[in-house]
């Protein structure tokens, strides 16, 4: 892979790049089209990065990476990149990157070790690819801003590009893990959706000054879903991640929930007038 | 730059990269040869980082870039690259590289902060000038392994080439802060070179497990220097910077030291047979 990138960034057109945890979805597809119609070369990247997994999940997590090569390959990739895990970790790892104010507003989550890893393995594949764009969905939009943040802050030479979430018909963002969901649990998926557009409507009937009352309705409205149980939500200002202040013009609504076992997360973004 | 770097990364021959902190003396000039022997196109920056010194320091810190311009042109180098302050930091920063346990070590020297901002400056330069080899004195062996362990850890397409120090005749390791001495200052300056072969050679004599007496000597003989007084000693394993046991092989023998107002630092390395 590196030697392939050394010859490849001497090549005109640009390379794109979509890191994934493979287990492809249209999600996924979505991203490499989009590398495709940008890049005259297209990397996709499949590692089930440990350290950004509790033990159970890593182990949970689906594999199938003759199934990704082939969708790979009809997206139009032209390499897909497997490394194995001892030859991404040879010795664990103990560099870092650190964001202290904005791990402490993840913390909240308790997902600062998680996305502390995802910063790592991203500037490890980042390192090995040398893309010249870089595909993300916006399905995760913290670990976008990190990944934003970081590469900003880095001057690292890659193009961020986010892309919109790709939703299954009755609204639930396509995840790897819908596939891990029972047909009930699969049914009961869509609330999640649906809080968050009435999250939405509400926030511009009510102003975003209301956000405490609905967000606690919205986590009466996914928790009335039969086997399900939200775990986090938020209603912030999608640039600073903290609750909307009178300069607030984007909102950011963010659920993280469990149904059954699978935890399951989707957010909404949308414009408000700013108050007066 | 970026457009430059970009442009460059296309050619072949590669790209050698000296950063610096200005101040352009002999052992700068050795690093800016050595780049322009190994690779076809070649750039110095110059860029004072105030993250990494005292306040004090930073203002009183050496500077004259047109000395400078003139230095790197007469060796071959194609760019100077000189960012300003504002440029390089538009609004601080909150990104760090961070290395716990190596840190660690370091803060006996109470020096942790400096070498984190150091990491993030090679970082951000890195990131502009997309060097494929990068050039560093051994001078500084902390900030040397502390940069080699990142570009490994995060797979940095970039070779790091350590260079032999160069020293005046007397052996003192050239430094832009030599200028800074008062001219008995100066003289007395030389004893730490003497006092790092003395190490070296008590050592060869005597052995490693010696290093608690070795060093102890040491630290007298630089004290007895006029307005010479240590910072800071240690003999340790040139690899883990831990104290050498028996697996030691190679030794690295570091002193900072005061010599009037100003902090030198130097540091000798040397094979030893293995302790039986």
């Amino acid at each position: 892979m590196k030697r392939w990138a050394r010859e490849s960034v001497r090549k005109r057109g640009g390379c794109g790049f979509v890191p994934t945890l493979g287990a492809l979805h249209k999600g996924h597809k979505s991203l490499i089209r989009k590398a495709r119609r940008e890049n005259s070369r297209v990397v996709v990247s499949v590692f089930v990065n440990p350290y950004q997994f509790r033990k159970k999940q890593y182990l949970a997590y689906p594999r199938d990476l003759k199934a990704d090569a082939a969708v790979a390959r009809a997206e139009g990739a032209d390499v897909l990149f497997a490394p194995g895990c001892r030859r991404m970790y040879p010795n664990g790892f103990e560099s870092f990157v650190d964001m202290p104010d904005m791990f402490k507003r993840l913390r909240r989550q308790k997902l600062g070790w998680h996305y502390r890893a995802v910063l790592v393995v991203v500037m490890k594949l980042f390192g090995i690819v040398r893309p010249d764009r870089a595909y993300f969905g916006l399905k995760d939009p913290h670990q976008l801003a990190l990944i934003e943040m970081m590469v900003k802050e880095f001057n690292m030479p890659v193009k961020v590009r986010p892309c919109p979430t790709v939703r299954e018909r009755d609204g639930l963002a396509y995840s790897s893990r819908n596939a891990l969901l029972a047909p009930d649990e699969r049914k009961t998926a869509a609330v999640i959706y649906r809080a968050l557009k009435f999250a939405r409507d509400e926030t511009l009937a009510t102003g975003a000054g209301n956000w405490r009352k609905t967000t606690s309705r919205m986590k009466a409205m996914v928790n009335s879903g039969q086997k399900a149980a939200v775990e986090h939500i938020e209603l912030v200002d999608a640039r600073s991640l903290l609750p909307p202040g009178k300069e607030c013009r984007e909102i950011l609504v963010y659920v993280a929930a469990r149904i059954g076992r699978q935890r399951l997360t989707d957010n909404i973004r949308f414009r408000i007038k700013q108050q007066t």
